[in-house]
């Protein structure tokens, strides 16, 4: 099941900079190991903004939730869900 | 080059059916060929809503504006466009 | 899996009384039937407005979707989905 | 009577963990005593949000007022109220 | 109890001006019964707009929409609802 | 003369509770006297919400403002101020 | 007393050009006569776009809305209106 | 040259009295200047609000934005700015 | 002086084909005739939208205000002016 | 390839002078450079706003966003990116 889901990041400005690199590293070890499972169909950034636009692959609205509250930049993220369907023109088999 | 575009389609009540149904029958076709070309890349419909989201890979924004404005659809088509890059966490080849 | 949704419905000025008492007997029917059969689970009226909010609850999102384009006011309607998921201090099994 | 109240939380980022975890287990027990005394009648996470949508079912503007400014985490907390009634279309009594 | 009520009118630019005096005499009427019932409680128009402000004191929420939806110029108006509850600074025995 | 004003306070979440009850506890006794004194017409609290809706009568909208920047709440307080006249359908003296 | 007033016009697509003219004239005299006895005490155009912002200086509210709404363009018109005082830091008579 | 200018100002909560207080006097004086010189036309203060509605009279815009950001508030404030142009139905010289 | 104007255009659904074709030509003659003058400094298209992105390099507002309404289009344009000036970091004479 | 950009500048407020300095120095060191290289095209001031609107040529997307992030006051900036493309009315070979 898909879900269309955008990510705007705020650091706190006073974060000191090896927190904010620690938060990172494990923020992308994450998106790595859910890219390649599956869960994290696809992940590009906005143009010009710390912010990314994603489409998620799961079993059903718990996991997308659980899964979007595991990441390390959660509590730092405005985060907006929209669901997907197979639109009637695809002709793209990934799409579904 | 990828560019996240969001269409809402809003047909004009009047419109007669026969008008609307030939321009969906041009308009999926025109999105099964862009489709097989690679330049429409994604195309999923927002639940609920007479809308979709696509991701468009094409050489230039000039190109982009001529697929777009070349669909049936267009004059009755509120567009929003956003530029996308690859995410440095990004693993997945085809999102580049 | 649940979905908040919410629809504002806007007959067109001039539609003919008895066009829109047919699409209302039909809409309300359809209705019942998707109640009983447990898929819309929630249906309130928003006070003061000719709105309602809803819980669907549905096995994909491509139900969702099917569920509501067959809606016969959907035409004639603003749609909005949220997707809901189990609250950790909830104790009512009704709303898992 | 219905109310629907849509509340999104937001901890000062300095907030100490301890005072954080305390808030939230007073705030889950007095959701879990509302919930049990059918004042609180659904509670749902918003899905990649730290949001609920919840619905209650109280005497009067008074008694919700009194119950919303009485949860722990109030002084955190954007609420926004919508009074509901029962939809002409619905048949479950559980909505009523 | 008591609601804060936002009406903004809008009529078709093309109805014929006895069908608007008709709607207008017959909402004024309705309103000046409502106002003497005590439900109606307050009734300001909004400067340089055609649009009221307004208070309703009624049972509970199903007796204000079906008010508010009784209205001959409802099909025309734009509402907004607020829940309203005594403020605890507030000496006004009217305003309970 | 009326003015619709709405009031949403924000209290600094680092302000000391001393600092904060004795603002409140001047802000109470402020509106006391302005109610009785006729000016402060109408206060009603915006259920869920610190946040109040207000109806001043005063001489002139000099005066409507110094009554507002003495409210030792005022620095806090986002305020929206709408100009009321009677409404032609009115049959309430008191809304003169 | 002074009211900030913007006023945007827009005329329905198909009223005919002879209609447009003759409320536009009467629109104008209107506003000479008003200017000239000093109620209409500002109009200004805003650049690029068929609107206006003014200040008038009336008795009261109930004078700015009987003025506002004698405008023959006021059917076609959205209009804004905030109540001005006198700046402390002004030394201009004619602001008062 | 004229623009409409309105500014809201926001100081930060903890900045001392005293720092404040010196800021809005030489505002002031500034503000004096200006207005003695006819750069600074009208200024008003927004009813209930710390902010104000001007109508500046400059040579080009690069001595209007130098003006504006030579205020002392100028880091404290948000600014919108607006061209104006003279009214075809104004008949006061003081508006051209 | 320069000025940003962004023109979103959407003509009526039932204008014929011959008068739209006819006011877009019009429009483009003067479109070239005021872009050889130096008035029109800079015209871009907005990607995927009937909308553009313009400069106007003019004497003062009485004229930018002039040139937008004399365009043929303007009756079914909404436009947005910001004034500009020259940024401090600009290198290029030809943005002054 | 052409797209239109602002920036809108928030230093936070307890930024050290000098730290500022050396931001606001290092990013006008950096414009100059891009805009003698071409890449940064256009840069203009936004009237009474700490902001600009800029347009970027570039070969693609990917090399925009690396040219945005490199600002030095990037982290502090809010920027909004809308690809740009030639306009058909056009006859001004520097926009293409």
């Amino acid at each position: 099941m898909l879900f269309h889901v955008r990510m705007d990041v705020q650091l706190p400005p006073h974060m000191p900079a090896a927190q904010a690199d620690e938060l990172k590293k494990t923020e992308r070890e994450l998106a790595h190991s859910l890219q390649r499972s599956g869960k994290w169909r696809h992940l590009w950034r906005v143009a010009g903004q710390y912010a990314n636009v994603s489409v998620f692959d799961v079993g059903d609205v718990e996991e997308l939730h659980a899964l979007l509250t595991s990441l390390p930049l959660f509590p730092y993220m405005q985060i907006q869900v929209m669901p997907l369907c197979r639109h009637p023109s695809s002709v793209r088999d990934g799409d579904a």
